[in-house]
């Protein structure tokens, strides 16, 4: 290793990089790591030992989190072929960082024993966390080793959803009262001697554990030591309940700059906390899952997941896309004696639906965002629907104008360039609507909007189109 | 107002709904507020009075985050009059929390003057983040009224680019040196008076402000006040260069759950410190330009602007949609001898394309978020096109084959239905391949992977479906 800083992030960067290279292109290597050594020649022994001399160096001086990002840039051999590698003590903290696919591959090839023994090392939140999520079901075992206060813990955690603030929250705070000096809680802290992680501030409580306010470390230090708790205190901090869903949780974490916050019961009991490191996963998670799903993919596929789990993963959406394509392809079918009288129909039609899938989409990608920010209320619910009608009109008389035009030059037949721009406005205008009905519908029968919509705003444009334009070329020109 | 904690979330969400509620229904409260009372009917004018003293109690109750969300979620005419109602002193925060959207409205109305004002009550890295961003140029007139090192500094900011961790970066730290001891850091804390908000550690460097490390507040406060800082500090912490992309950094800090970093140039000088919270709003603003890049939307358009606006950012998408779906309406009139003779091809024809678009995006959606999380290496490149071609193949041969069979049924043709499973298998290869290969080529060619690459996969999708079946209807079946 040169003499460099180990936390560059440059250099971690590299070192991923170069590990990802010499797992990915060297197999001896992987076969070597896994046991499978008897399966491969024995040629060129000397570089293979050094190339296993720096795997093991590098999987050494990564952290975990660099870890876990490199076993999910691995196909699925390469990444057992690392997993050996990593250090028992690493490894609880590995899967901490590391998501569901990588978990799915890896847990299948552990014993019960050897992650029980990976989740030791880890602190009692993040056992939860990961015990909850974990393919395999190891929730009773684990809990056999818990001491009763913590295993009631578990059982309360398990009780909410994936995605709310209870299954996201850590136990482990820091309480203090309201009626002690801030010198007796700085012996108090000292002798703690240590604090959870990214700890901003203490949570002041009474005697029946109820959250009373808030103590920044910040104003634990800028104060005059012999001042009390309760007068520096900040007695009306924003708290969660641990109903609340985590994506709406995040954004008030953005509007008011938290870096954490109390978890408190309805009746303000103090659960937890929840710390803005996870919020910044679940942000990320959740701009992942709304890519994928707009994108026709489950957010379970990994990128580097084999062939046939990408096609199981996938089938579903392919499956949706072919029948609506059939649908559309049964209303062309009912066309068929207008189109054999008027062969350039068949080529045009594809313009008509085309640019109505491109503007359902553009509306559709626009009020799925604004329904995430919340800026959709019912006060202006009017105004956005008469927006994008506006928007889809005026675009219809001039693309759809243009392509009159161009049609009647092309074809010179000016009934033909008419009923093209005739088609174009009246898609567009069906488009701009069904772009923004169908979002606001799918809240109101309380599914997410990112999820299909796309597929069937094309599926609506698409057999729409074909219909609106074929339909106005049987009665104005046949 | 009733009796509630100021900070429940709940009340806030619902007090943003009254307000919305309120200007966007109520035409002549917006009117009275704009000062156009004359145009309208003075009736009911005691209601009018109720609702003004609403608005008032409500703009003067809600925090400045929560204000911003409310501007962004009206229409122009009803923000410029919630704008008139916030009072000077919230102002400034209000613009630094809103986006440029709200900027580009309220900033055309207001004074120079009053600007300037607004501006007064913010700290210098506020002034310089909203100075640098404001569409209108004021660098000259608010620099005037700087001290000189504050100018230097501005100057020194506006040099990077706005995606760089310099315009993001904040100026005021607190900096210690490694041979005090915890007492007179806390002394000196208690002198201070205030640290900069979100204040996490300190930033211990030496007389030339080179940074030599970092103590949280966690550290000061666990260890005895005799120690040295340079015992217990971190001396090998994280930092960034003011050049580094944010949006890579913001990897970093979730990857290391980092609340705040230093910024330092290539020597190691202390420049500033980058926050959680800043990154936050970077990982949000980079979802929200993917999300809409994807689905042709620009990343300036505004849930609420009008119209014309709106027509104004989105057509280029359009046009270039047009461009496509006209190349690929050529492709079809080039077969239209082949169509007259089989009218069946018209309707099948979409199927094809279609399946080949959902693919290709599934893939490409795929690639781009593996590219976003820097998983794609050159080691592992091969391995992912391998992938999708066998996945493509695959779902070509089960789907196509299908769809084979049902044409075959449909049109009692076994040649219509090998073409049709064949020209499947074929565009999904082609799908696959393409929905790989663009988003890599772009990458290389420097630019966004996410721009465009979803419009030109569903060009060459659609163009190359249409060709590919009809091409082979030609061969096989004339």
């Amino acid at each position: 290793m040169p003499v460099i800083k180990k936390n560059s992030v440059k250099l971690r960067e590299e070192e991923r990089a170069r590990l990802i290279w010499l797992l990915t292109t060297h197999k001896a290597l992987t076969a070597t790591l896994l046991g499978e050594i008897t399966l491969v020649e024995q040629v060129n022994s000397e570089v293979l030992d050094q190339h296993l001399l720096e795997v093991r160096a590098l999987a050494a001086h990564l952290p975990p989190p660099d870890l876990a990002d490199t076993l999910e840039a691995l196909p699925v051999v390469e990444r057992h072929a690392l997993w050996r590698v990593i250090e028992d003590d690493k490894r609880g903290k590995v899967l901490l960082e590391a998501s569901e696919n990588v978990w799915d591959d890896l847990i299948d090839e552990m014993s019960d024993r050897a992650l029980l023994d990976a989740l030791e090392t880890l602190n009692i939140d993040e056992q939860i966390y990961l015990v909850q999520h974990l393919p395999r079901n190891l929730t009773g075992r684990m809990m056999a080793t818990l001491p009763p206060k913590e295993r009631a813990r578990v059982r309360q955690v398990m009780r909410y959803g994936k995605n709310c603030v209870g299954a996201i929250m850590e136990f482990e705070v820091i309480t203090i009262r309201a009626e002690v000096t801030l010198a007796a809680v700085q012996r108090y802290l000292r002798r703690l001697g240590k604090m959870p992680e990214n700890t901003d501030k203490l949570f002041v409580v009474d005697r029946d554990n109820r959250l009373v306010g808030e103590l920044t470390l910040q104003t634990l230090l800028l104060n005059a030591t012999s001042r009390e708790v309760g007068e520096v205190m900040e007695s009306d901090p924003v708290t969660f309940l641990p109903e609340e869903e985590a994506e709406r949780v995040a954004r008030t974490f953005e509007r008011d700059n938290l870096l954490s916050a109390a978890v408190v019961d309805e009746n303000g009991i103090l659960m937890g906390r929840l710390t803005v490191d996870e919020i910044l996963d679940v942000v990320y998670e959740e701009t992942d899952n709304d890519m994928r799903q707009m994108g026709g993919l489950s957010t379970e596929e990994d990128v580097f997941a084999p062939v046939t789990k990408a096609v199981k993963s996938r089938w579903a959406w392919l499956a949706l896309n072919l029948c609506t394509a059939f649908i559309a392809s049964r209303v062309i079918d009912g066309f068929e004696h207008t189109i054999s009288q008027l062969v350039a129909l068949a080529s045009l039609m594809p313009i008509v639906a085309g640019i109505g899938g491109n503007t359902g989409n553009q509306t559709i990608t626009m009020i799925v965002r604004a329904l995430a920010l919340q800026n959709i209320q019912p006060g202006n619910f009017s105004f956005l629907i008469l927006r994008e009608m506006g928007v889809a009109l005026i675009n219809g008389v001039v693309w759809g104008g243009l392509m009159g035009c161009i049609t009647w030059w092309l074809y010179g037949d000016p009934a033909l360039g008419g009923v093209m721009m005739l088609a174009m406005v009246l898609n567009l205008l069906m488009a701009a609507l069904m772009g923004v009905l169908i979002p606001m519908l799918m809240i109101r029968l309380g599914r997410d909007p990112a999820v299909g919509s796309s597929v069937m705003i094309t599926a609506i444009t698409d057999t729409g189109g074909f219909f609106i334009f074929l339909g106005l070329a049987t009665l104005f020109l046949l």
